[in-house]
């Protein structure tokens, strides 16, 4: 390890600026009750000495970090392999990074390790999380519930009536699903399939909400269980094409999906959209654009879910510090509207 | 924001169990010096009360927190776009899980906020530091030795000699160079170019040398500096045809500068390995089997690099705290050996 510098101490700052300890302290966490020029020969001392406040000490004080973890409740491969969660990290970023406050990514190797998450949550080492890819039966809810840290979920948390007391941004994924459906009906397909995500998340349930709101009557055999996946995808499809060989539509749960359920479609010879048209979801770019054919979808904007998602959690914090009433108890979700984009696949 | 839960105190604790403040603390710290009927009862308190410590106080005492930073000298938009950063960062991710020691990834805009992530390292939140990607006028260095937390470094660092009182992980670099330009040199080639990658980052320089050390009185134009990008690679390539058009061979200092070099040769109308044989570095996968033709590369274990880092920084921690001497002032680095990996481009 490299050699550690030795950093100058509180009491060596009370020194040097000839004061007590105690008022090198209120200086340092703000100044208030001290006199001007006393302030000014506090700060002198901590600039000459390079002195850091003890932030784990003073932190007891103010109890602000000016940092925010993010979780993602996937394991660290997934997050580096699907852009979804790099697109809604750079709207986080981008916010937090305006508020001057640090983006604490807490990677894990998966669920096993939520409960070590929820310790570093608890340790006082954030202001407040932002969570997102939650699943049905994670355990990570109830261990930030117990850490007691200011939390706003992405995406619409699927425990109690979902709403009561949680803040969380979305997409209207359920509008979306209808959409991409009618859609393809409006084409004069009649088979219509869909391929699902994994549905212990409410973001999976809500679009086979959607496909069914449209498909009031659909044949069972026309849904198969994908994982938003580009292999899940083409499992799925294969699956359908099994079963209904018929098939003459597919509605993908997401973009990455769509792309595996195309490769599958290629491999038994059928043509897109001419003997099958596709949807999927996300507008993930490049992935939608570079697919062979590149992808009609639905768009959500997970660059500015991301931001919301920040943006209401600092809100938060703010009405907090200033004891506004009402807002804590109160917390106000964000539903965001999806558009239907055409390109040459449906 | 999701309305916190009002956490359990000290107070509630001591008076549950029937005893002091202090007893309850030094329960929670450790227990050392109560008696254990006392602990006992303090202990099934904390249980029954579902009592998180504020590891902020705690931390005052046994200053551990285990939790490790990394930081990324690049903005967060490159974390996510070069798969070299999640290789390593899954090689950190595995051995500090295997550790109990949470991965807190520090992530940024870019270096004007590198001052926002010394703060954070100064203050109290993790054991130590994992910093890659440093470029030479980077303020990092100098602000993780203001912060005085154990750090280990991802390649070697610009700085003094490079080396005294700090440790790092690497790959021979510069021997690799020189096996991928002999293996050039091999193939009878004797116009051989040189893609650099950001000649602010020693693993660059280190590349460079070792392409000198074989190409000793190399033509200055046979030279184009690049960045480890893509499009840097290109526009590298083109250049270099532009001023030697009778170049029949190119070093890349990496895989993706050389997939970009690959699609300004086939531009050109330039066949490879026919009319210039193309060799990269990292053998970073898929990239170098997706190229087309497939690369000849230097393999580096970067996954390895990141596994080592979190070891190295793990044992130091392990033996400063049982005050093992001379750890701390004599670390140990580590370079790793590089292989040629022989595929169609070379």
């Amino acid at each position: 390890m490299t050699e550690t510098a030795s950093r100058p101490t509180l009491e060596a700052v009370a020194a040097r600026a000839g004061v007590s300890r105690a008022t090198v302290s209120r200086v340092v966490n703000g100044g208030e009750g001290v006199r001007e020029p006393l302030v000014e020969r506090v700060r002198r001392a901590v600039e000459e000495l390079g002195y850091v406040p003890n932030q784990a000490a003073r932190s007891l004080v103010t109890r602000r970090h000016d940092a925010v973890a993010v979780v993602i409740a996937e394991p660290e491969t997934r997050v580096f392999a699907d852009p979804f969660f790099a697109l809604q990290l750079r709207g986080i970023s981008k916010e937090l990074t305006a508020h001057d406050s640090q983006l604490v990514l807490l990677l894990t190797e998966g669920r096993d390790d939520h409960a070590r998450v929820g310790r570093y949550l608890a340790g006082g080492h954030v202001d407040g999380a932002l969570v997102f890819s939650l699943h049905l039966d994670d355990p990570l809810p109830g261990l930030i519930h117990g850490a007691g840290v200011p939390t706003v979920f992405g995406g619409r948390p699927g425990w109690g009536d979902g709403t009561r007391g949680i803040a969380y941004v979305d997409s209207d994924n359920r509008g979306g699903a209808r959409d991409a459906v009618r859609h393809l009906a409006g084409l004069g397909r009649t088979r219509i399939g869909h391929i699902t995500g994994p549905l212990d998340q409410t973001s999976a349930v809500d679009r086979l909400d959607g496909f069914r709101d449209v498909m009031v009557d659909a044949d069972p055999r026309l849904i198969a269980e994908g994982d938003f996946t580009p292999a899940g995808g083409e499992r799925a499809m294969r699956e359908l094409l099994d079963r209904c060989p018929d098939l003459d539509a597919v509605f993908a749960a997401n973009d990455l999906t769509a792309s595996g359920a195309l490769r599958a479609l290629r491999e038994h010879g059928r043509s897109v959209p001419g003997d099958v048209a596709v949807v999927g979801f996300d507008d993930m770019l490049p992935v939608a654009e570079q697919t062979d054919p590149p992808l009609t979808t639905v768009r959500q904007d997970i660059e500015e879910m991301g931001r919301l998602m920040a943006r209401l959690l600092l809100r938060g914090l703010r009405s907090r510090d200033r004891a506004e009433p009402g807002v804590g108890g109160t917390p106000s979700s964000v539903v965001l509207p999806t558009t239907l984009v055409r390109r040459a696949s449906a």
